[in-house]
């Protein structure tokens, strides 16, 4: 139904030797992306954005961990100092986990298509935890067909 | 047929506030393992490894580009000052491209699985450039069966 | 005169395993903040903030080395999803350099104070560069004393 | 007296927009550097090396704060898949803190000079804790005069 658009910046040491930005890197910043979208930090004095209602990080109940993450590489990312515009949504909701869908602009279309199976996990047992009817109220709203990967490994 | 064992060492930096290694670094230590296994920069004065005939990096003929990565999580990786043993093979070799497999593991059984789709580009001219007789030669010592993921986004 | 305000993130990869910004993330926050206060890329679209003269970074035709930096962390930094707001000015040009001084704020007083020595040097060929009147112009308004470092090294 | 020689691995993602390796990263080869030399984590089946009393790292009673780093870059340090011999000796050691430094080689010379003042940190109290007779004794073989620094800010 709707993506959320979240203005990532580039820094420079996200850069590397081939003069764009790292593969690795470019995880990172899909990881600030979803911490921009789905964190909200007890001590984050910031309006949420749509679809915020996670609590995570430190001092939060809940903890997110990556099960499965997978990321296509179409054009080469150089750096600008304008952020870059990552488009989010979810594919799919399962008790414990989500499934995190992005497009990574670049300048001349797609530079990168990926998705992340995030479970939710009790910051203090361990264990998953399920998400609660709230969180999947206000996150059905993000619900859209999955990323589709142009180039899958067999 | 054979496997590559990588000693890859973890930095201290490498662990983020879940007090294990970032799920992004993960992925840079399987670039560091890939680097050992596959480059041999013309600085270099090591004897190179088992499958080490590609000559990339900086002053090369040859660049490697990233067109898709998966990766698995399993366990937490948990910092370690002894190296972690990333175990390599090729799970196909196309006429430019590579899939490389990886298992790393934990204290306790596989900590992460992944597979990288690499492309050999030409670096004066960034085109794709053929896989030679005499890597590909060398590389069929490393073909195996495809790391399988237990839990693969749909 | 004045100082710089600048809105640095901190990112949660920069979080090392003793739960804080890892000594050395913190160079990277600063030259973020850098950058944010002195690098007009060519593809950037934002307004440029106050003391915003300098053109550099890729496709430039000035780069910036660091010649020497010196930092003191007074207490440890921990996450947050609120922007870190770097205080920056300048304590010194030179016919080609610039001490670059910051204060970086903590939830209880200041976490670091660090002080950057810039060359602003030819992209092309590499050598120093004069400062033009025009940024030593602009850049006169960030003028103050330098840091005091409590502790320094002998 | 004697000083330590490290041989660290510059990572491909160390090296930024510059080709060259990030400033920022400079501080991540010495804080390996560091590690190599002085922690024993509890996990650790390699054989210490010369000045290795230290245990520190995760699971240990020690924490090391680093109150204070200056570095002086003197030239460029590129990619190599050869590691750096980082040289490391002390030139001072408190009641509870210790100044370590460092010389980073580079193709023509040294490449950059550094000083770290690192103190020592009951993990549980977070409070500092003193240098042992034990651990005295063994750094005492590393004290040196301190690095000089060619280019301080006032």
């Amino acid at each position: 139904m709707a993506r959320l658009t979240v203005p990532i910046k580039i820094r420079w040491s996200d850069i590397d030797g081939y003069g764009h930005v790292n593969n690795a890197a470019m995880l990172t910043l899909l990881e600030e992306a979803r911490i921009a979208a789905f964190w909200a930090a007890p001590d984050d004095g910031e309006a949420p954005g749509p679809g915020t209602v996670l609590a995570t990080g430190e001092g939060s109940d809940t903890a997110t961990l990556i099960a499965h993450q997978e990321i296509e590489y179409l054009a080469p990312l150089k750096y600008t100092t304008a952020p870059v515009q990552v488009q989010m949504w979810l594919s799919a909701m399962g008790g414990a986990s989500l499934d995190v869908c992005y497009e990574v602009p670049g300048p001349d279309g797609v530079a990168a298509r990926a998705m992340t199976t995030l479970v939710l996990v009790d910051a203090t047992t361990g264990r998953p935890r399920r998400i609660t009817d709230e969180e999947r109220a206000a996150w059905s709203e993000l619900l859209e067909d999955p990323v589709t990967f142009q180039r899958r490994s067999s």
